[in-house]
């Protein structure tokens, strides 16, 4: 049963793997500095630390959030397939942006809110398409009767909304658009083992 | 039986992960432009997002029809295994026609036509490995008696005729190149789900 | 049983392995110099050498020990994701401080005490964390009745003690805070064999 | 039995499969030339093609011979994990002498020579740990009672002092080091199928 979807979610799971630990190669490491000058450079980096904190927390929980998905589903399909590859499109996708935000988080105001929208677009997109991925895999019964598919769907409903929000936040701060998006993926990771369940 | 081939696939989902994510490295931020300028110049990295998805969408879909072939067959054999590497040496090949096209697909018509052919010629090298791997899996008997093998096989062989055709197309025209190398993979993600079973 | 954390065990083996074999990218190649001056090029690289070599083994031994930290624990609760996503992110942060030691080791005295408080904190934060996961698992009751499990919990414990001596070593010599910190990997990786048990 | 070892087969299969997809990183795209001009510049890129695939074949083979190791392991120690992590060491500092000798290759013969001697010396001593490995694992009684274990401890020590050799040729021209080191691949791939047994 579980094992229909092993190979899915093991490529899925390298692609989760390969996409978190490449964001910290988007810290550029400052050049020789005038002597002394290492401590303000490493200071002035700040912004790409916030990207790398940011992208890795939302992969993070987006991983997290596919393997609870994969754990409820116990077929698979072509259509599920080539959806999961969607969203891996969309995960692979995001430290383009991360790195353009970092980059551009203390330039002009008017390329701080291109990067800002690009970022915050592509977040967007990531949780129309999970919630895409989920639903077929509802529709083509898939999925288990787990009481909580009802409490999960709702939960993941609200993603589109929350990220079409940091859409329009972009539009205005860069700067929060990033911060925001750290919290939004503290909100998916958290709430549901407090919440919901207890996985035990 | 499937324990057999456990750790090829395993390795491979690795390679195809690692590969497929690296695409997106290929995609240059750009550099600080005059205020303002950041949205012109993310416009026209047009040719580096058509390759980075022509690629993810070939990859993605070589590793679905990996995926399958793999699930056919049952018992392994060194000669298989080295095939494999073969396959995975074109795959990995791969990342770095795409940043060729990516680089030249604006550059001088001559440059365009020499980066084009190297890679229509890229995916065709794939494709005819993969089917050497197909033929050669059913040669040794290690595929099981499954009434479809026949249909996949008629399904692949006409891998590089297309494949062939794209050489052609790509002597012509680098940007119609991509654009069909990504409808070409469309067709080998698709079809089979429509036209030949449900895999449940 | 131990399928419970087999997928937060395979993720976290894809990001060890990819931070481990990245380590080496950040070594560059020499340029190409007057004839003859590759092998002085070379041998002037030894700090990248050295940094590879610290960070490699400190990985390295994280994964053992994370190895063998998820072979106690038989079930899984949302907390300790997350607590593994945290450790995670420390261990995809190490090949930027890496990075930055391996260029300025043979900077300005500022600078390289600057890289070497980067590097030793980064490894004082994967230690603290590293048993803030540990005391986790035992409080969940996440651990199985081992006799080692006190064992085990005292030799970690040491952890954030020596990484803090490492600290204040960074302090005075980012040079002795490399080999330092390859020494430390050493004591995590050898003593456990020959102190407590045999795996058999 | 067998799943003893199996994690640390997946986190090798891991190392070798991102050092495996990164060697094409390091052959760069040509930058624009004068129109008509990236043609010969692809041919004159030869020297990464060749270094490119010399040691894809080399970690290719290096896996495969991984792999049949571990599938004759039938128990683990904390020594063998060291000495595989040893062996990954090795295994990952391979990229460095690959874009060295790709670099150096149509350079300054003293340069060319200083190339050859750390690209053979590598290879030379990723033959010493396989063989430590293996010694090490039939001294622990670790591997199973099969007939070809003598067999096999035959055909590995011959890796030493085929790399040893390779370290001489690598002094007199950097050319046939890479070639040659390809043939040693082919060596390493094929005969113990054709030899020894075949796997069913």
């Amino acid at each position: 049963m579980t094992n229909e979807t092993a190979r899915i979610e093991a490529f899925s799971d390298g692609v989760f793997a390969v996409a978190i630990t490449l964001l910290i190669f988007q810290v550029h490491v400052p050049p020789h500095e005038p002597p002394g000058g290492l401590r303000i450079a490493l200071i002035d980096l700040w912004p790409s630390y916030l990207a790398f904190l940011a992208s890795f927390m939302t992969i993070g929980v987006m991983w997290l959030n596919h393997h609870r998905l994969f754990s409820f589903i116990t077929k698979k399909q072509d259509g599920l397939i080539v959806l999961n590859l969607l969203l891996l499109l969309v995960i692979t996708w995001l430290p383009f942006p991360t790195a353009l935000l970092a980059e551009h988080l203390r330039g002009p105001h008017a390329d701080q809110q291109t990067a800002g929208l690009v970022y915050a677009t592509s977040l967007f997109a990531i949780a129309i398409v999970f919630n895409v991925l989920w639903r077929y895999a509802i529709r083509i019964d898939a999925v288990g009767d787990h009481a909580n598919v009802v409490g999960i769907s709702r939960q993941y409903a609200i993603g589109p909304v929350l990220y079409a929000v940091l859409v329009v936040i972009a539009y205005f701060s860069a700067d929060w658009c990033l911060v925001i998006s750290a919290l939004y993926a503290l909100y998916f990771a958290l709430p549901p083992s407090l919440l919901r369940r207890r996985m035990e």
